[in-house]
Order: structure tokens, then C-alpha cells, then sequence
């Protein structure tokens, strides 16, 4: 049985636990952000993951992370866990995460005790996809200057080519710098790109602003060194668009189901200027 | 612009509204309830996508609901919702909702206010199916004894055949028997079957216990007769199953996009013994 919070999420998100495993706090450091260098939603869902797997000792099942205010770069952010409901297999939480006194996200979610001889399957099918090796490094949609300390410190993304007619908007091959394995945050903190989705099934570059983050996780750690984010758009309505993440080892096993609303405020025409969020202003 | 919450929210769901609109209360009453005579899942999601619109009068844009409690027919359950931030253009919102003390279900989730040019489109294909007028009543999947208070008093639903290969598991039309238009709350009240899509896609009949429901919405209210929900398996690890629906209009367009999670406990073969949980005990 794993040690739960898996001892590689501490250490990707600086994570600092109370006595009780029901808070703690966390700096907001390098690698841990956006572009702009503001909280990366990435983080935040992979925060309350963690926290919830720390709170109850048991595996991850689903979680959704609204995101609130916009800590930056440097800031210390404190987390409580309130457990709902704890049953023999599934237990009911809520995560509340402040900076300053104020809400920086909240969070809902479970954790769970698999049963041996429980349901269990894989009902989708991976989508045929170039790989990661002859994929090009995702630099499309990234903004024309990149602040160095955000999540692209830790993550390598490259773009895979789509062989499937019916296949995703997208389709992104992740992994960590240092290797490490993907444990359910891990797998949260790789799988923010639903709006790039949303944008690209839409025919346009660029993102949006996050609402939420949102996944459903197969629980455990898995040790591919890839992992591929299969990105489509479901819809948008006047300026909000909606979308699903498919997170793949490339033997073909879900690891891990998701979804956001975002604001699509950042979108662009190919080979057109870029509307992302630039890096913040030197604090020299 | 339409009135917030929809007149016809307040008139399915009891919803009793204090002054200030960012609280209330409601009578589970008859066509709230499952078949067990404990609330619906569907009678909580779409609660908290009418609290949400009442508190903030804007159009929802997600929601994710966790069930935590079990109140039973007859309880009256009052909620509050929390405004975590609130944009010009997007609120970020918090129901919790309690019975007798006790919290019954909490939520997350947005409203927001559309822009006449934002982004708007369906990236998603409705799959080809046979019409509502020739589908067979859906009552393979349900227990062998009806609660006649359960939600069936409200919803009429019938299996559709599924005519693409790779369409969904399962596909239902729904319809509210008075011919109630499909608002936010209202298609996530129809909404509340994927553990029977996760199901279906495991070759099994039966369904599980829902640990939330979470869905996206194009926002406002369509007259549409008949919705169509497409229900899809993502995977299940030991007990635990995770899937998708999205919610489509006969003419294509798609109306919402959900998931959940659940506890597969309520699983059978084709032919066999129904496990689902049955009507309460008489209170003669």
C-alpha cells in the first residue's frame, strides 16, 4: 500500500503538512505558476488532491478545484480539509485553500479503498497519435516571451501529430523534466490544457481563463515517462467554453478523465499577435 | 433576459427562496426521490444550479454536486450559497446544502453573464440514433419494483438505438411528462444515469451509487420535447467507475456536458436479478 500523500507530491509542491494531516501549507514557488506568474491551475488541483489523500490515507477518486483569487509567485498558501463523510470505502471532502485571509481555491472531491474484485476496465480508446520522440515541443500557443519560473520549468510538452480522422482538437505529449512518476496530483498538475482545447477545436490559438479543474483518477502511481493529454472541446457560449481532458500512458491505460470551464478571453489566428497573459513585471 | 432562477426551477423543485435570494429551502416531495425513497441525485444538482442562479441572477456555466447525505421523502432541506468572488463577468460560487443540521450536499460551481461576440460553437457530433417515437420504454435497468414517488413520476425515458459503431454505451431520450422546458436545473435533473452508461460500457446492467454529479451548461432554457443523453464509460478501478453524458437537443444542439463518479455496487447480467436498491418500507 502506498504511502499516502505520495512523498514525490511533497516534494513537487512544497508541500508542509500539519500533525494532522487535515491542513497545511504550501509556497508558492518556482514552477508552480502561469506565465504571468500567478497561481497555474495545474497546481491547485494538485494541491487539493494531495491534501485529500493526505486527510483520509486513501487514493483519489475525482476532484474539482474552482479557482478564486490569483496568489502570485512567493506567496504562502494555507489548506484545510473538511471530511464530509467518511465511509468503509469512500470518503466525502471539501478543501478550503486562503492566502492572506482570502480564498485562493476550494475544492471538492473523494478518496476511496478499491476492492479487489470491484469493477474495473477501460471503456475509451486511446487515439492513434504520432510519438513523443517525433513530436515537435509545444511552443504554438505559448506567449512570445516565457517567464522562466513557471510550469514549463518542470514540464516538457511536445505536440503530437493526430492520425485519427474522428480524433482529439489536440493532442500533447507531457512529462516531467526530472522524470517522476505520475501520481494522481501529478497527473492534475500536467492536464490544465482543456482550454487550448476549446481554442483549437474552435479553429483559433491561445487559451482561456480556468474556472475550475476538474478530474476523475484511476489512483496509484504510474511510472511512464510520457503521458498523453487527449484535448477536445465539447462547446462554447458567448465567450465560455467547455471541454474534456483523456490522460493516456502510451500502453494505452486511462490514467485519468477531466473537464473545465474557462473564459476564452485569450484567443488568436494562427500566426497572428499572441493575447496571453505575459510575464510579470521585474520586480528588480 | 430571462428570469433568474427560471420560474419553472422554482415550481420542480420546491424551492423556497429567502428575501436576499442567497438562501432557501425545500420539500423533497414526491418526483425528488429515488427509488429507495432517498434524494435523487439529480434533485441535488439541480438545486444547486438554482440556488446559484437565484443568488447571482446569472445564467449557470458548471456545477459540481456532492452527495454526502441520504435525506429521506417528506425531509425539508435548506441550503446557502457563498459568493467566493464575483466578476464582471463570472461569480464563483459554494452551496452547501443541510437536512435536520447534517449536510446533505455541497457544490461548487459558476454563473456567468455570455458577450454577444464571445466564442460560441459545438465541437462535439450528436451520435445517430432512432427516434424517441420508436424506442422502447427504458426498464431493463430498473429495479424490479418502482417507488411510485421516485423520479419516473416526473421523467419519462427511453432507451434509444444506438445506429453509429462507435457511438455511446447507451442513449436515452428523456422528457419531463408535463412537457417542462429543459433550463440548467432542469437538464441536470434529467441528467443524474452515467453510472448506467459505466455500466453498460462493462458489458453488465445495473448501475451505482453516485458520489457526485458535475456538469457544464450552454446556459438559458430550450423548449425541446425530448433531450438526448449520450452516456459514456471513461473506466472503473476497483469498484470505483467514472464516466460522461452530454446532453443533446433532437436538432443537434448540445446543451451540456457531465461526468461522475460512482460506487459500482448495483451491478447484474442481462436477464439476471436486479441489485437495485428498492422502495422504502411501507409507513403505514
Amino acid at each position: 500500500m502506498a504511502t499516502l500523500p505520495h512523498p514525490n507530491d511533497v516534494d513537487l509542491l512544497n508541500l508542509d503538512l500539519a500533525a494532522d494531516r487535515q491542513s497545511g501549507s504550501f509556497l508558492l514557488g518556482s514552477g508552480l505558476v502561469r506565465h504571468d506568474g500567478a497561481l497555474y491551475g495545474g497546481t491547485g488541483l494538485a494541491v487539493s488532491v494531495a491534501a485529500m489523500e493526505a486527510a483520509t490515507g486513501r487514493d483519489a477518486l475525482w476532484a474539482s478545484t474552482q479557482f478564486v483569487s490569483q496568489p502570485a509567485m512567493g506567496a504562502t498558501i494555507a489548506w484545510t480539509v473538511e471530511t464530509l463523510a467518511l465511509g468503509k470505502r469512500a470518503a466525502q471532502l471539501s478543501v478550503r485553500a486562503t492566502c492572506d485571509g482570502a480564498v485562493a481555491f476550494a475544492a471538492l472531491g473523494s478518496t476511496g479503498i478499491a476492492v479487489t474484485d470491484g469493477l474495473t476496465g477501460i471503456y475509451a480508446r486511446m487515439p492513434r497519435v504520432s510519438d513523443p520522440d517525433g513530436a515537435p515541443l509545444r511552443v504554438q500557443a505559448m506567449p512570445d516571451v516565457s517567464f522562466p519560473d513557471s510550469w514549463t520549468l518542470l514540464i516538457e510538452m511536445r505536440e503530437a501529430e493526430v492520425l485519427d480522422p474522428d480524433g482529439p482538437a489536440v493532442a500533447m505529449w507531457a512529462r516531467f523534466r526530472d522524470g517522476r512518476p505520475f501520481t494522481p496530483a501529478a497527473i492534475g498538475f500536467v492536464a490544465d490544457f482543456v482550454p487550448l482545447g476549446v481554442a483549437r477545436a474552435a479553429g483559433k490559438m491561445g487559451a482561456g481563463a480556468s474556472l475550475d479543474n476538474s478530474m476523475r483518477f484511476r489512483g496509484g502511481a504510474a511510472d511512464a515517462a510520457w503521458v498523453l493529454l487527449e484535448l477536445r472541446g465539447d462547446f462554447a457560449q458567448g465567450g465560455f467554453g467547455h471541454g474534456t481532458v483523456r490522460v493516456w500512458e502510451p500502453g494505452g491505460t486511462l490514467l485519468a478523465a477531466g473537464s473545465q470551464s474557462a473564459s476564452m478571453r485569450y484567443l488568436f489566428e494562427e500566426g497572428g499577435v499572441s493575447t496571453m497573459p505575459g510575464p510579470p513585471p521585474s520586480s528588480s
